[in-house]
């Protein structure tokens, strides 16, 4: 008799699972229950399909659920499970009682952190995740006048430039003194909230939250703030992710410091046969080992495949991770790998600072854009410990996945500024910002020294 | 009194040179002689002012003469040495006669290699390297009905696509099966071949020149070869850059297999205070210690600082290189770094192969752009050795720059496939194309184990 997995989650890490047991166990009888009436959709596009970026919600679906049967995927759509039962090896699915299971994969990810103010029953209140809502609420986008997001983290960065793109008089309120502050530094945000701000958008920093306003429909009509009442027509609310972890907790399975399930390099979590993956796990950061919560949808689905080659009995490692980072926000591009100076101050990591205003072409060379590099390394030995990045775009993802990389690999300042650089007007300016910012950061640690 | 030191050569090498001594040794008399008009103009960008792509060959001048009198560079322009004298530490000049100095670098460059056919005198063939000439040689493609490019060197790849934009009857010759076969696979050259096609060039493989043929007027007509004779009112000629050794030669300066200067790490000659940089140089691959030579002006400029450093008291080294390269190519961009399945299979180095058909954005995203990488490892330890892209132009060179480093410090394609991505619709995709190419090179060579 095969055996037979049950994966919780449709999204990024219970498809990634599937996939991962089906190639480790083709036989295997792998079943994936969703709440949702799809699957293989990028929930990562909404925000550019609101911004008009993407002209329609069509392409974002990826695989039609035939895809699915065909692999021999057997998806539940609308379908909630309500209990695991670790002793029993049984889940509880709403209409199909209990189910068993020889391997479970918990893939239940993210939702918003509750705003936990007055008002939150309002209409009027936009929660960005489901692409069936999506698609409703951008007909609402279209008839709104004014607009309040609601914490600049990143996909209220992503929320902000669309409205501001669709025309809408748009707010974010946030209670840190810049945008993306649990990421980026102020010196890396600062050129995205000047254009913001040349989009006309209204930014409201050191500004807590504390209700949402109605009227007598019961629609939203303004928030209150510490700062004041600011009208709108509509809210979204970007908290930063928590983690969906009722059914795990409730079947007593070890969690985090973050509430999010605790795993080994394995994906296995602390009951027998049961794994998880994607936001419903924590992972320890590579260099200090905080746990980290809320990761991107490519490292979901990464721990989806680990979780399922071994859910199917295949051995496959998920190690630490240095969280390569990037996105278009305003009319800039931000990235980094690690964590930035502000995140280093805040933990009392000291490091030898070295940056560089480069060019991704020849300087001479048409549609050349500006690319600011930081590097952050541990005195001493210079061995990299973050980066943070702002530039026109060009290069900013493929530098932010090599400089996770050279932080895993322990490259130090010398080693970067070093490296060798494709030179070719078209594509790759003489210097290269990096080493550019490494060589400046080994002459500042010998300064200090 | 300061020390003196004497440069041959105005390149990006002479330059960096200049540079290099001023830092290390800030009162040093630093004299550069250069037998052309100019320095500090970028000739890399001359065939992209020829194809239109940039409107004028004002903006390839870098700085003015003046900026180089304020650094305390003594710049003689137009002036050739015509000898060196390393036991009295002179150089001779002409017009001034001998000049001593107390550190010589020779940074006099390369220089295309002589088709070696009759006919080289002929008026109507261009050799791309001055600014100056290309200036005139750019009203003469204007009025060019059909040219011929001679060699697909990384030079006559550029200009077979800048002449076929100028709307010129383009025909390129080679003696290979394929374009760029000196460091390219022919798999990577297919699609650029392709788009040449598209723009009307005619390609001619496996053919040799015998002859430049020219009207009464000694203007070239035709050119001869292996398969018969093409039309032509301009022969682009783009040999293989050949050191220009001339003078290191007459001075007994030690030279190596490639023809070159042989340099140890810290850039020196086999002569005493005798330093050398650039084209004239070779330099050890990283992984079969195989001299190269003619590499970019990235890596001219770097040997140019080392030399320059060392020349002034200071301590630098340059070690072996891992080339990462890359180029616009017909409607693609391509690139890699190290060396590809061709050179590999001449030299019979054993490899394994991953591959992987990717894009740059998510799939959904406008202007996602294909991203093909093939990546060469080791067998049994899978460590990187080797790699070839070809794609839209998007992350092509930050690749490139990435996967030379990933050489140098030993990355398997373990350690590729396990590296974490950014993921963000706009600027990458949920799968990075290199880890999809080292996973799949993974499963390679388990098969094959």
């Amino acid at each position: 008799m095969p055996r037979k997995t049950v994966i919780i989650g449709g999204g990024a890490a219970g498809l990634g699972s599937a996939g991962g047991v089906k190639a480790a166990d083709p036989g295997a009888d792998v079943v994936v229950y969703t709440e949702n009436e799809d699957v293989a959709y990028s929930p990562c596009g909404i925000p550019y399909v609101h911004g008009g970026e993407i002209p329609d919600f069509e392409r974002l679906f990826l695989a039609g659920k035939q895809a699915y049967v065909d692999a021999g995927i057997d998806v539940h759509y609308e379908t909630a499970v309500t209990a695991i039962d670790t002793a029993a090896k049984t889940v509880t699915v709403a209409g199909e009682g209990a189910v068993s299971y020889d391997q479970l994969i918990i893939a239940t990810g993210w939702n918003y952190a509750d705003p936990g103010v007055p008002g939150g029953e309002l209409s009027g209140l936009y929660y960005v995740k489901n692409i069936r809502r999506a698609m409703e609420w951008d007909k609402v986008i279209s008839e709104t006048k004014s607009a309040v997001v609601v914490e600049a983290g990143p996909l209220g960065l992503e929320m902000v430039t669309a409205l501001a793109h669709r025309g809408v008089e748009t707010h974010l309120i946030d209670p840190n003194p810049y945008a993306l502050a649990m990421m980026a530094d102020p010196d890396i945000m600062k050129p995205v909230e000047d254009s913001w701000r040349e989009l006309g958008v209204h930014l409201h920093f050191n500004t807590t939250l504390e209700a949402f306003l109605g009227d007598a429909d019961g629609k939203v009509r303004a928030v209150q703030t510490s700062g004041g009442e600011i009208a709108a027509d509509l809210v979204v609310i970007s908290t930063h992710k928590t983690p969906e972890n009722a059914l795990a907790k409730a079947a007593g399975i070890k969690l985090g410091s973050t509430g999010a399930i605790v795993v080994d390099e394995r994906m296995k979590t602390s009951a027998p046969d049961v794994w998880a993956a994607g936001d419903v796990v924590e992972i320890p950061h590579g260099l200090t080992r905080t746990p980290l919560q809320g990761l991107t949808g490519s490292h979901a689905y990464a721990q989806g495949k680990t979780a399922g080659t071994n859910a199917g009995g295949g051995d496959r490692a998920y190690r630490a991770v240095y969280v390569p980072w990037g996105t278009p926000a305003g009319k800039w591009v931000i990235g980094g790998a690690s964590f930035g100076e502000a995140t280093a101050t805040a933990l009392g990591i000291p490091y030898v600072k070295g940056e560089a205003q480069g060019i991704s072409r020849a300087r001479y060379y048409p549609g050349v854009q500006p690319v600011r590099v930081k590097l952050l390394a541990e005195p001493g030995t210079l061995r990299l410990i973050g980066a943070q990045m702002v530039g026109g775009g060009e290069g900013i993802k493929e530098r932010a996945d090599f400089l996770a990389q050279a932080i895993r690999f322990g490259m130090t300042l010398h080693d970067l500024s070093t490296m060798e650089n494709v030179y070719s007007p078209a594509i790759g300016a003489l210097n290269e910002p990096i080493v550019v910012a490494a060589t400046n950061g080994v002459a500042e640690s010998k300064k200090k020294a």
